[in-house]
């Protein structure tokens, strides 16, 4: 029968992350650990050979899927199969001592997260990277910037982009004390009482201590049931919906932007327009980012769910969620972020088209200045106030019903016999105006600083090259 | 590279399931589509011989994906790369007159929910009949109701049972009407003004109506843009949610009763219970089927999530939402519902245990009772009833502290003079209470009608043989 | 203590619907349900006089709150307390009888729903109404439909309106069904069995029937315990969900269109727009229908979490959720509809910036049309394509680089020499084109007479006046 | 009209939480901002009279709402009615200097969660040490754990509260980390671009600086638009999410314990049980809490639903969802800390209930104890395991038929002649093993050395008094 694939780690996700959570990339993992495991035995006492461990270290990467599958069958038991298998590659049975299955699943895909929020912190970081070089080189470009989806005051595109880089800046941080921080569960066995290795270990609590010290550096959880809590998993899951937001409202921002021909995503190599509408340059990699990000939000959901739902020292019932939830949760987020390094490479920026819109509304989003240099000029405030936005609403009608094409406001202003401009004047007022983007472009500068400071610690995130996209 | 399978199809799935989303069937269900939509045309009068479609369809079963994935290398155009496949197996260029990507994905999509529906439809049915079985196997017997997870009240079994399955033909209902008012979008062309079609047709409204009415019969959408609104897709996610309700919560409370003793899922033919500790029988499918619950509510959120988010005419940004949320929640119910038929098919219920569970709480579960006989035997009313809460209350203790191991209650209420019991008369009250369960077996008849109606109408429900669980 | 309110009651919903959940609205139905009760009661059997009835009838609308507070205060239970409020009143004691506090409470949030969802119903039939009469108007409005946000092929406005109203026309359909078929849970006591009621009708099963039979008209449950399946909850707020779907589209398309200045949402009278920036007008209220949008999908959420989740005959883990997702998600679909109404009816279309648009786009829109011209004027295929395809790239090129500001396609082609167009010729196809909007129009009729056909149904949804906006 | 209140700040939060988020709470941190903000402009320069910002001070306190309503329905502004009630009580036109109704929202919205997260700590910090006391009376009490919900091996009930404790623990550390971190929007203006602040301070950015450095300590955001980011209302609620996680476990695992009547909440004073049921003890906190874990899942995933859907320099679309979104969200949390505190400060353990439960199971728990017994007496390993578990399987199904009451295992294999225990010898065995508990009681040592660390941070935490419960 044909095998249904799992579409977003074959679609989407990097070679990297389909390892970490595929079936021979966690046969690996469990074998390691295994191994881990002997040697902190042996380190406290329990006889287990060098050279056996060194048997099995030396068949750890030989997988052989089917083999796993036939012992399967017959034991019925999917750990006991792996456990015989390992065992009969390297020829000895010290493996899983004093441990239950637990023991070694909950580990095991501790460590599967565990990778999986590393690679995703140094694709985490080149975005950041490609974010903070496209913000660089449009650091001054004066855009209108839009509240409520129409134009608001200036901004420069570069600001609009250091924006969303700092947003997902945050999720940086968030991940990056999740990695520093991720408490492992350890050898706890069957209802977390550790008492399998205490028995192993004669009862002698130090040496249990010293096992766990040895195979799980870094911080490690206490008291747990069966299980870790699951709550771990949502604190997780949760970091990574916030790692997709900032990248997110990016694409969709970029669709709006599309929408008005100020931008667009670009084609990547190779890659061709509608043929029948050559005109149309679809923002489909920006659509399929916020169809990620809907889909993790929907994964957290899930993961939520399985928290505070533990009975007594646990059992399974979250069990086929979290086959489900964690590797695809870590697919998804995987392939936003090979998207959105990929159109922050290939997008394009019309220019002349942001400069004409600017200038369009440029006249709009001056009426507060103009207002105050007609008081400095001479004429009330009120009057100023009342005759500036008779004029300014009835240029909106005038562009609204075809009257006229370009915002002549100025024009219409400069006519006003209640005011004292000339044309020439008012054109300088704007001319003044059309640049001033405010901290704009100091806000950029300082997004630079932050991941400047953050590339020297992650030289393998500035190195890397996104995977090109289906 | 290995591939990393759908764990939800590979593991849990039914193979009529898999059937429906695999790609195989999918590229079925396209050219079927394709032959109609040629049958139509040629109806209305559109140039296409009659043995050209013959040809398309004696070779529409030839399905080899390797060839389709060549030629997308070289189009990279997904539905190119299949109608140029068809075509050459043909010999001929007819199919996609007048279509558009959309024409063909979406009313494909919109067939493949439509039998995944039916075959749920039958499985939900095929579950009732299972729910029918067992309720009328118990339906006499009493068992210690629970409320606030404390005895409360006597009901039967049966009458538990015939609960929790007319919350599940709730979810039938819900799932025929929509199967009988599933509205298809039909040839709506690339923004849904059908201008392709009607091109074709010489702009001849009425021949494009009778071509659609001829492809469609049922109900049909009319104003649709690109897409079909995404909000029908949630009907129908959530529709799938409602049907898994019922069986959760009856998954969930034989999980405490097992936890109680009183009944368990009880072993499929073959498997074996934990052989380190052979007294424990861990209700694993019914844990699971609890997990499959939570996956399909957060699938229903992800679909909630792509409702009243149309941009104009329609966008992809969904597009790769609905390649996960629509197999996947598919699968999950699928999973769900075999799981839920082992479990009742294999279901144990420890007579004894239950019937000591209710001797055990009978004499509390009596005290309104005891308390109108006392009045009818001359004692006042707030006598009456301070003398037996006083009795209560300490038998509670007494059971709590270890001071007795029986329910003693009405050895205390005979023992007291306030009252005028003697045991005998109390143990009287006590036998003709036992089984006083109100209506809990004419509302198993009722249950029992109900189904046995329904039954007749899906033969193939009741023939369904549930597969076997990994 | 200063109260906090529902800000959802209090800002959006109207008085209606705050009657409906208000704690006077819930202690008059509670006391109507019981005068049922009563008569019901006495119709079988039950030894209540008819001008006991009529005394608490009488007194129903007497609600103290302050006076039902005193007496919780003392009997530290809150049926007890409303009950004894009543039983004063009307000087007898011959409410409640045979029943447990959730035959009283399950009933009475079930006329709570089902009177919310009437009320819905009617301003959804009125909201198509207004949608009817929009899309009526615009019926021949050529507009520049778009997919992935950007131009396409032409539509008419009416059309695009119709489309969303027709995603509303299934939210009807599918909360009607639901309103026909919604079930009740009746009399059924504290664990489902009804052996309160049994026993007051001295186990004469018929009379139970009869009884109820009175009380409930329509469908009603059979067998549930303590409580209704939380399932039937989760069936009303996703149907509620589905309603706001289709507004919620329309409501972020019209978002779009006030951003490219097509349209707006208009004015309520009286209102003003920014007062620093007069040309801005922005869609508020289309912002807070997509954020009541997000508040459905989230107690939709919160309603399926109570799913599955039922143990043994019920507990009260729901009732914290209920106390808010019920009334919470009604107000919010009640103020979504009220948005939408003062939307609709204030909307305003610049039909010369669509025309524009429209203009702008059409030589892109038509260039396959051209190449069927030129290939019936002689020219081959390829040519044809590949010319036409050049001059639509550079076209497109020149527009983002700001080279020409209006689309000079045409010009480009009747200049090259390789077609054999004049300008005039190709001005010809141009003009031909710019009105085709396909099947648009017959669709918005289809559209129309929908609502006609429903709004006879339901006249007091066409004479429905939407309450002004805060 | 009666006002309908929140019910979720009515009924469960408490005092402190609803002042946070009062009208008048809020009112009075917009006042102290406007200060603030005064404060630092003066330092910078800026032309404010010591003497006009004491003036505004003395008057914060003075809150009329009505006299606010009453500006609002003139100005349809609800920010310039606030600034006209300050700044007419003060007598002075000095407040909002280059400030945006962002400038101001924001931030005292962010003050708002801001002291919520703090208060969360505290009852955080006050939950852990009554998980402490409780954990450490019960340190020794052996428990049988379970597993899938039935009994698998020994721990301690001090160890099953300190697991529960531990997962809390871990939520308070986040929520810590995020107030250590929560960065703040400042003065950013209408687009983010401090446009309005800068020309205030003549383009002095180091002004600006000195200005927002004063005001805000801590962490700032540096590039945003009109708003904050959403995900960072996200990354607080799915916090509380976590801290929600621990607790919810716990109470259902008493809810659980109360069904077998090992535990139970126990009363608060002055409660009385269900006056028809004397003996029922309902866990009614507990499910109640279980009830607010799913609402906080439920905002959390309409924070989630706001994040990644920024608009340019944003919108308005979040704001009826964040209204609702973050008072009820700490509403919620507040009142299941509360309902918890109770819950750990009442709950009941019934010890000899636990000591039966256990002495039942023992047999069955050391079956692994017993084989390796047999073995070291001379048995084969085969031999010893066919007979054990031959009679296990035999005693099980005895219990549940009813056959015997007592778990008769040992009496079994000391009939049995295969084997050569004593009756004696195997009652020795069980002696042994009933306390072995592994590391529980050193699990639960560490956990009160990590609570005894925090209490010394958090002196109000350990002080705290719960409110009573209603």
């Amino acid at each position: 029968m044909e095998i249904i694939p799992n579409i977003l780690a074959e679609r989407y996700a990097s070679e990297a992350m389909q390892n970490i959570w595929s079936t021979r990339g966690r046969v690996i993992l469990e074998r390691e650990f295994w191994v881990e495991v002997m040697r902190a035995q042996r380190h406290v006492g329990i006889a287990i050979p060098e050279d056996v461990i060194a048997d099995y270290e030396r068949v750890k990467d030989q997988v052989d899927l089917d083999s796993i599958r036939r012992r399967e069958a017959v034991t019925r038991h999917d750990v006991k199969a792996r456990i015989e298998e390992f065992c009969a590659l390297a020829g000895h049975q010290h493996i899983h001592k004093g441990m239950t299955s637990r023991d070694l699943t909950e580990n095991v895909e501790q460590r599967q997260v565990f990778n999986a929020l590393k690679l995703i912190r140094t694709k985490t970081v080149a975005a950041l990277i490609a974010f903070r070089k496209r913000a660089e080189q449009y650091k001054k470009l004066p855009l209108t910037a839009r509240t409520h989806n129409v134009a608001a005051q200036m901004t420069t595109f570069g600001k609009r982009l250091a924006m969303f880089g700092e947003e997902l800046y945050r999720g940086y941080k968030r991940v990056n004390t999740l990695i520093e921080d991720y408490p492992l569960r350890g050898l706890k066995g069957a209802v977390g009482t550790q008492l399998d290795q205490l028995t192993l270990c004669n009862n002698e609590t130090g040496k249990v201590q010293a096992l766990e010290k040895q195979i799980f550096n870094g911080p490690q959880l206490n008291g747990v049931g069966q299980v870790y809590p699951r709550s771990l998993d949502f604190e997780v899951i949760s970091a990574l919906v916030q790692i997709a937001s900032g990248p997110s409202s990016f694409a969709k921002t970029l669709r709006l932007m599309a929408g008005h021909e100020l931008a667009s995503e670009g084609f990547a190599k190779g890659q061709v327009g509608s043929s029948a509408m050559p005109h149309k340059m679809n923002s489909r990699n920006c659509e399929r980012l916020n169809g990620f990000h809907t889909l993790l939000r929907g994964y957290s959901g899930m993961a939520a769910d399985l928290t505070g739902d533990q009975w007594n020292e646990g059992d399974v019932s979250c069990s086929v969620v979290r086959r489900v939830v964690l590797p695809d949760s870590f697919f998804t987020l995987d392939g936003l972020l090979e998207t959105l390094l990929n159109i922050l490479g290939n997008m394009e920026v019309y220019e002349e088209a942001v400069a004409q819109e600017k200038m369009h509304y440029l006249p709009f989003l001056i009426t507060t200045t103009l207002m105050m240099e007609a008081v400095k000029s001479g004429i009330g405030r009120e009057v100023a106030h009342a005759v500036i936005k008779e004029h300014a609403l009835a240029t909106v009608r005038a562009l609204r019903t075809g009257e006229t094409e370009q915002n002549d406001l100025l024009d219409r202003l400069a006519a006003d016999e209640r005011l004292k401009f000339t044309r020439d004047e008012l054109g300088a007022i704007l001319s003044q105006a059309e640049n001033e983007c405010g901290a704009a472009e100091a806000q950029v500068d300082h997004f630079i600083e932050t991941i400047d400071a953050l590339k020297q610690r992650f030289p393998e995130a500035e190195a890397y090259q996104p995977m090109s996209l289906l």
